[in-house]
């Protein structure tokens, strides 16, 4: 047996990737067939009609793009802003920062609006920033990974409508745990990840955009700056004509189709109550230890959970003992947030009562070993209560 | 049982995907650990250091991107090549011609020199070029697969040394199958894909640059395009610090690690040498069958094989026989010399002494099939007597 067999079975409950179901190994280790099989180009199909249905989508351009959600995030950036274009980016977070940076190199006008990190956007001053620069884009993200905000999306919506804008959302964190309704909140581009609520490794990155911005993409005045990510070349592949472009990641395709025909076992609307009752458990369970939450109850995510580190306690050394101790994973926080929260990510299957029970009990026996004082136990006992 | 349990088992011998060995297979449908985790940070410098150990270099900058072999094409091209500057592309294929469109969406000065599709590049050609337009970057495809033609490299790299010009090859069907020797060879921008000779799944693509190449990147005019493939930000994951960028495909590496082991059990030298002997004894029994290469015997491919369609044949109702009836895959043409030829590979493990005698059986007896006319099994005897 080679060493790498020997790589642990962790518990997964960071910012992603989360634990992959052996359905969905299995599907990744199935033998290959080309990238132009008849049998390939089936499961392209079946897999862009999965993504329709979890996007809750009409839109002929819907596929998974062959990168990580920040290719997703490229993909959605570069296809449909080009140089000169006015664009407003909200900013409550690592990964808004992130598109704002992908705008500029995309040659765009990016202005910033900006929250705190742990807040959601200011739609106040979003409005402003879009009266004042008349934007072809605005964008934001749906669910920040970074703060653990769920930012509502129907304002900024409006306010794309005033403006005539395409509203880009980045939803790595929300699609498969969080209520998403691509078409009724008429998102023009959404992307996601496949390693969070669709519990499947790392690699592709679901995209979908309205016809809106299709027309925006058909009548750019330059070419895309990717050709990698190009959307008009991709539909060419990924469309009727089912010409080459890139060789597939054909074993993640295989992966995703069978993770979402899991979500859809599941169906999307149970699948969400179980992250919401799980998320409400373990807070219940962080408070019950005495500690807080980092984001107001009114916008915080079910998926991704912020707990503040408490006064006196050295982060990085819980998460070592979580992960050494307990081979559980729990996230650190992410620019400005860095050594001031642990990241909880309970995503897709994760999202379950043992994991609830697991995390807070293992927490407790860290902390106590930094001298942490609080009622034994008070964290499992708390959720388990929230859950009856 | 779902239904993508039934896919087919092909044989790949096409362009690519080949056949990925059960160890391969396994080692994808390993439980996850996250993209930080210290056993993951190990096994990226496991995959490093085979990395570095099969393109025969010591460079530091030595990756698997994360994407497929296109991305490794776009992140050599828009990292190394910016905005204003002179670029040779040698183009001889399909392949070439997509580097030239990348380097001119990356905002390059490109100056083609074009050969015939099935042909080396003419070496001449590109020396005059060099000297009117004073390149930053010569580049061009080390082994075509569109057309199965091996490009050899001293020549183009004495021009870039006349003009101090970075050398660019496009290695993707030539690692790990054909002779390679990056550093000594003074190669300074090198890309691969995981599908091909290595036996791996797509999703990867492996890249390394030379100081040379590191110190352009350093002292750039303007950012890199691409933050996805920025390697300078990649550098920061990759390098000592492992700081976040973005989620590696984690699978997808771990199945890399496997395959480059395997490759290095083999040894480079007894590999490439069976790649060798496997072309040998598929053309002695493709011209036993009076067909004929493409592809001049001094510049052929051993990794891929273009033969020309025999006048009279459906082309592509070969293909489909071949891969109805045999479960086999070959590849049709591509660009211009789609109709014309086709494409077998013997990439890795398909490069065997069985499968170059079934695709020589199968190819007669659908060639039959439409009246072709041919001494009945001198392919397939022509092939053995080659071997011994």
């Amino acid at each position: 047996m080679n060493e790498g067999a020997r790589l642990p079975e962790r518990l997964l409950l960071g910012p992603g990737p989360s634990n992959v179901p052996v359905r969905v190994r299995e599907a990744i280790s199935r033998p290959l067939v080309g990238h132009l099989d008849p049998e390939f180009l089936k499961l392209m199909s079946e897999v862009q009609d999965l993504l329709r249905w979890i996007f809750r989508t009409d839109n002929h351009m819907t596929l998974p793009v062959s990168g990580t959600g920040t290719a997703g995030m490229e993909c959605a950036v570069y296809n449909f802003i080009e140089e000169g274009d006015a664009v407003v980016v909200g900013v409550h977070g690592y990964f808004g920062g992130r598109i704002a940076e992908m705008a500029r190199r995309a040659g765009a006008e990016v202005t910033v609006v900006s929250a705190p990190f742990g807040e959601p956007l200011d739609v106040g001053a979003l409005s402003q920033a879009a009266d004042r620069v008349k934007p072809k884009v605005i964008a934001f993200v749906h669910a920040e990974t970074s703060t653990g905000v769920l930012q509502p999306v129907q304002p900024i919506r409006q306010i794309c409508d005033r403006h005539g804008a395409l509203l880009l959302a980045d939803c790595v964190t929300s699609l498969g745990g969080h209520p998403l309704e691509v078409d009724e909140w008429e998102i023009d581009i959404c992307y996601s990840g496949t390693q969070k609520c669709l519990n499947c490794p790392p690699g592709l990155a679901p995209l979908t955009a309205s016809e809106k911005a299709m027309q925006k993409l058909r009548t750019r005045r330059s070419k895309v700056r990717s050709w990698y990510l190009d959307l008009s070349l991709l539909d060419g592949y990924w469309g009727e004509h089912r010409s080459y472009h890139h060789t597939a990641p054909i074993a993640m395709n295989n992966a995703l189709r069978e993770a979402l025909l899991i979500v859809k076992e599941d169906g999307l609307e149970a699948r969400c109550e179980r992250h919401k009752r799980h998320h409400l458990a373990l807070v219940a369970g962080i408070e019950a230890l005495g500690m807080r939450m980092h984001v107001d109850p009114n916008y915080r995510l079910w998926t991704l959970n912020t707990v503040q580190v408490p006064p006196g306690i050295d982060e990085a050394a819980v998460r070592a003992r979580l992960l050494s101790k307990f081979n559980l994973e729990v996230g650190a926080g992410l620019g400005d947030l860095a050594g001031k929260v642990w990241r909880i990510g309970l995503m897709g299957i994760n999202s379950s009562l043992k994991n609830v029970l697991i995390v807070l009990h293992a927490l407790e026996e860290c902390l106590r070993k930094q001298g942490y004082s609080c009622t034994p136990g008070a964290g499992v006992r708390a959720a388990s209560e929230a859950l009856t």
